[in-house]
């Protein structure tokens, strides 16, 4: 194991990557696993003292260090994903006043508007400010703090967390010649060799096949990684093992709300040759006798054509990540809405009705099709 | 709609269903809901006053009745199956001294002895007797209540509930020549058509197609009642559609405790001709940095010869139902453990590992066939 230690390029035709310091070291296989970095905008002023962004735990203390120094009472955290929300969360708990500044109207785009509504409740009630329709373009510092600059006002903060995405980290890879794809991640197979065959790529910087989409994608994520890994490690030592893609199933908890999704929007669903139509219900996560006021949205988006389920989202306190898990195990194998309309369930009235979100929903949209 | 009317008898070659009093109705299709009638065991005493099955609304009406009116503080359960796990919990929810009395050594036969067993801790944990081995041979009654003669002891109470499973109903299908099948239940196809084109039978009192068993079995529950009489009665008004079967998902919930299950256990599959292996494991809900001290455990069981799922046992304070529930769809198209070690999740901290119990147990288990 060799920590702390940077790698200066990979020369692939010799077999052996260049350390600093002149160090190489040669290899018979090599997995490049080099991750994501934060994006940070083109805007001056980001470099300063109390701007941060987030991608690994040394990041997270390091925010938390920097709060309990300053002792900092004003958040502000520039973008509106997923990473967003569970910082929000984090730092309310902190007892920070928090706001999110972010360019569009809602935020976590990538759902249903009408579930992002409910998330920007959940933030609301939470104390969570959200300043919609604003760009930052720059972040200044005087005596009392910093501020961030957007094209439609200025907004003091002790600390700004620009969380605004990732991107894959493909410099080591690109310029030793390996092949990138549409997504601009490092191409790989199915068992994760690059362009190159002793070349490996697992994890954030590598794309994955997308078994909806039937595309090769950049959906960074760590339980993908896992994978990605593992089915590397067992190829280089000579067991051949595939890894399957991916449904695109992801997940966020923010304050009581489960957030969830899988599988494709109408957009993409269009984008990739579908014919889709959504629909989307509310009902109880649970035999309506025992519910105690929790609501459960749940959208399916399936295809008109083949009647196949294309993707789903969902989101309510509780049952929102456990359906679309579901769903997930149904888009795997291509699973049309007929079925999933008639499948069966470990039913019991302390977790679903009779006939669960999941049945409903897909017989509704069935008839829309 | 005619409620509180006795059906005495089915004429299918007049096409007329004959009521009491002699009144005759006629029909062009029949659908036959009679569901299942709770067993009792065929000893003395068991028509007694305070002597009661569970299996509709209105049994668990009387029952709440008549504890309230004799102040009961003393209840027997005979059985064990989930309807005596829920009434346990229903029963020490109204302050009753408990106790289950059952010829075997655990409750829940259905699912592995170490899944019963942890069962028996949680009813023992919520001060309910479990009293092993031990069958009832006749009840009686004096001044001091009604008392259980087993077969090893007497055992006093104030209310005994027998829960001994459920029979189909099958009476008047059988006098109008309706065909059953093996299991005891009216025999169906996928329509819901029994022997007889223009009668159809749903619920409780008709078998089902299990899709991993390939055989027509009896599994009464609530959910697969609701599926049938739908596809009964869209058949009767000319759409045409099926009910695709089921895989034998069940659960229920005793205090604090999930109980899962699907599929087939090992016994179940050898005699549906497979070859099983199974493993259970044991792991957190959660991501282990999340996990407050809660435990799961997941059983798989599947066939060595092509590597395909046939089953799934869950128990633990909660994520028992989700896992069996995901793999029920797994088990639904039939998917293998190569296939499910790898599935895409809704990963997140909150909700589960970045390797799921699922990925794990498919994984071990693989190793083992």
């Amino acid at each position: 194991m060799r920590l702390n230690t940077r790698v200066e390029g990979i020369e692939p035709d010799r077999g052996e990557v260049l350390l600093a310091h002149g160090e190489r070291l040669s290899y018979d296989a090599l997995v490049i696993g080099t991750g994501a970095e934060a994006s940070l905008p083109d805007i001056p002023g980001t470099a300063q003292d109390g701007v941060f962004t987030l991608k690994n735990l040394r990041d997270g203390i390091n925010i938390k260090e920097y709060i309990k120094r300053n002792r900092c009472r004003r958040a502000l955290i520039v973008g509106a994903g997923f990473i967003a929300m569970e910082m929000s969360e984090a730092l309310r708990n902190l007892d920070l006043e928090t706001a999110i500044v972010y360019r569009g109207e809602l935020p976590v785009k990538k759902w249903d508007p009408v579930f992002s509504g409910v998330v920007l409740e959940e933030l609301t009630k939470n104390g969570v400010s959200f300043i919609a329709r604003k760009s930052p373009v720059a972040v200044e510092r005087d005596s009392q703090g910093l501020r961030l600059l957007t094209d439609e006002g200025k907004f003091e903060a002790d600390i700004i967390i620009f969380a605004l995405g990732v991107k894959p980290d493909t410099g080591l890879a690109s310029e030793a010649g390996l092949a990138t794809g549409k997504s601009g991640a490092i191409k790989v197979d199915s068992s994760q060799h690059t362009s190159r065959e002793e070349i490996f790529a697992v994890g954030d910087c590598c794309e994955s096949y997308h078994r909806v989409s039937r595309k090769w994608t950049h959906i960074p994520l760590g339980d993908m990684a896992n994978k990605q890994g593992r089915v590397a490690g067992r190829n280089i030592a000579g067991y051949s093992l595939v890894f399957p893609g991916v449904v695109g199933a992801q997940s966020f908890k923010v304050f009581n709300l489960e957030v969830a999704m899988t599988g494709l929007d109408e957009k993409g669903a269009e984008a990739s040759g579908y014919s889709p139509a959504g629909t989307i219900i509310w009902g109880s996560p649970v035999a309506a006798s025992m519910n105690r006021g929790e609501k459960l949205g749940l959208k399916l988006i399936a295809d008109r054509v083949s009647g196949t389920l294309l993707g789903a989202q969902a989101v309510g306190q509780s049952g929102a990540v456990s359906r679309v898990n579901i769903l997930s195990a149904c888009l795997w194998s291509g699973m049309g809405l007929d079925e999933i309309g008639y499948m069966d369930f470990a039913y019991s009235p302390p977790f679903s009705g009779a006939w669960d979100m999941i049945h409903t929903a897909a017989q509704v949209l069935e008839k829309k099709l």
